[in-house]
């Protein structure tokens, strides 16, 4: 296997992105990753994209890459369109990863989007629900696939706090949780890039609108659009560039085992295979970007992730070890929380987010001399566990 | 690049699937083909799958290859979800074979499905139709998108009788186009898991009813469904088995380039690098699946892919040259206009029937002593060319 690096990172900024189109947010972040690669379309022998929900939202299927690529003159390359839900770009970039590290390719494109944001919620939700498998969603969520995301209360039958009377909110857990909102919130005030750019309190978002069990509004992720970009090439195309290049330590994908409770989740498995592969692990990252679909998710996955021991999650929050400033940040970015969620997006944008601290050009967000970096993208839902999920490691 | 082969191949009778779900139909050949590779579950290390409309069709998006596999064993691994149009399949078998091509994984499962028919025709157009630029589609063809497929109009145009009053049939041209359908259908019918297996005349072909330009009804691909499935494998695994497996020689993936008329085609240049990759050229084909979504493009294919000179095409068919028995057999499974169209496991039906007339398992339309096989498979539409084309060449 060759080294791989991350030459050009870009994004639009995440939002409701009502008066552009899916391809002008493609362009825009397309631009921006070959602009920071110093490359030209030329130079890219093989695109990898990904989309989630463009066939359910605008009829837009089958050659998705093709379409939002067509007039950035990368036409004539292989596309691969690929989905895989929320984590549909981290799948792409795994691809683009396998193709440099291969030696098939020197210098590839990796693009992820998605228009979610429907001024008829009913089809977002709609689009967003086909995550999931829609028969067993039917059976679990009877009439539930218009009117809201199911997702959030899969994510609440996964409350921390089990113990407590079914919705109630207050307790210390419920303190996590919200703080865990109000970190991210505080950090996408940071990001010129987020969608929410104001600092929330913790009793602003113990009082939103309830949402399912103990999650509030603020604790669920929004309707987002957006488009991510990188650029991946071999160390020899990388060593050329002024800007220091990134290098991609890990790639890892799996999916969710669906019903089989008797062997570990998707991200534990994911994350497992990606420390062993970086040889490293979690006491030697600097930040991570993980997939805080909900606050009850951002908590999980600081157990699944090896952060800490089993029912410590909430104190990690609690203490600031993972805010801006503490010992090791979460979602410096607003994370899924706060820099918003276009699901087919999500997984190249924390992507660009880690290059970008990496590289040291966060401005005020900026991680203070972070060397290694660790994403982790869930994407849908199948029994009792994500359907997919993939993981990247990302050093300096 | 190690050597890949194909070690399983299976695939569903295609046609009219109303009473059996896409689940069904890719569990049975996936069954089929992890029993003729001798394997389990437990041996395959990825999956790579290729829908097409799924989204469009029934509402399943974003985590297809989960849902249908869910119930197979072989949820856990990694699975990459992929559509390229009616490409979606030989993508995904693109995918698979960088997969054991790079040393990455040992043993991959490709599986390509579709459920293209309904009731409701205007359904099934308007998912095919989403394998256009929809921007470009509603320019092109006001209104087109629910009655009819576009993609009939758009081969229409690239009549190889330009000067012939538009639709007017019975030049020898169209005694050409006619007889491709005459000798598919032929082919068709010896096939027990064609969508159709009815000889037709000539006679019959030029008097069906006419959808645009010179193709007639049956001219042209059917609306169908089915599924197939592929286990490709290194060496030292292939090696175990007892029926000698079919070694993947070359396997290239383009996109179109829009409306850059100035370079050659997507069919002419995976082709080119297809032949390149395996060291061989047309001469050395002794069988060919090739994409006739209609009488017209397997013309313009046997130019594409070097099998004569210009205008020769109609000359090959006329005098039995590519009929079984002949020369050099195209399409002996029926191809799209006989066996059937499932959009996003064509593809990988085509790479079925060459492993099987490679392994001599095609009975009645068996081509004898085939040793070196081209499957050729093109996908949706950008402006002047199709949005995908993989081509693969086999030997045995």
């Amino acid at each position: 296997m060759r080294e791989v690096f991350v030459v050009g990172a870009a994004m639009t900024r995440f939002g409701k992105h009502l008066d552009r189109s899916s391809r002008e947010l493609v362009e825009e972040a397309v631009a921006g990753a070959l602009r920071d690669a110093e490359a030209t379309p030329r130079d890219v022998e093989a695109c990898y994209v990904g989309n989630a929900v463009s066939g359910l939202m605008d009829g837009q299927e089958s050659i998705r890459g093709q379409v939002v690529l067509r007039h950035t003159g990368l036409l004539g390359a292989p596309i691969v369109n690929v989905e895989n839900a929320c984590a549909s770009s981290s799948t792409a970039l795994h691809l683009g990863w396998r193709a440099v590290a291969s030696g098939m390719e020197d210098c590839v494109l990796v693009a992820g989007y998605e228009k979610l944001y429907d001024q008829d919620r009913r089809r977002s939700f709609r689009a967003f629900n086909a995550s999931m498998d829609l028969e067993e969603m039917r059976r679990r969520f009877p009439g539930g696939g218009e009117e809201r995301s199911v997702f959030m209360d899969l994510y609440a039958s996964f409350d921390p706090s089990p113990s407590e009377e079914e919705g109630r909110v207050g307790g210390p857990e419920s303190e996590a949780l919200g703080m865990v909102s109000v970190k991210n919130h505080h950090h996408g005030a940071l990001n010129p890039l987020s969608q929410f750019r104001e600092e929330v309190t913790l009793e602003q978002v113990l009082q939103s609108r309830r949402v399912a069990g103990p999650l509030t509004l603020l604790m669920c992720s929004p309707l987002s659009d957006g488009a991510a970009c990188l650029v991946l090439a071999s160390r020899d195309r990388a060593a050329r560039l002024a800007r220091p290049a990134v290098r991609v330590a890990a790639s890892t994908l799996v999916s969710g085992r669906g019903d089989d409770r008797t062997r570990s989740g998707a991200a534990e498995r994911a994350v497992a295979r990606a420390y062993h592969a970086a040889g490293l692990g979690p006491e030697d990252l600097d930040v991570i970007e993980l997939h805080d679909a909900t606050a009850i998710a951002e908590l999980h996955l600081y157990e699944e992730l090896g952060l800490c021991g089993p029912g410590e999650a909430g104190r990690l929050v609690l203490d600031r070890s993972t805010w801006l400033g503490g010992r090791l940040p979460v979602n410096p970015s607003g994370g899924l929380l706060a820099r918003g969620h276009p699901i087919g997006a999500t997984g190249a944008a924390q992507a660009v987010e880690l290059t970008w601290q990496l590289q040291g050009r966060c401005g005020e967000r900026q991680v203070e001399g972070a060397k290694v970096a660790l994403a982790q993208n869930g994407g849908g839902w199948v029994g009792t566990d994500a359907a997919a999920c993939a993981v990247h490691v990302l050093v300096s």
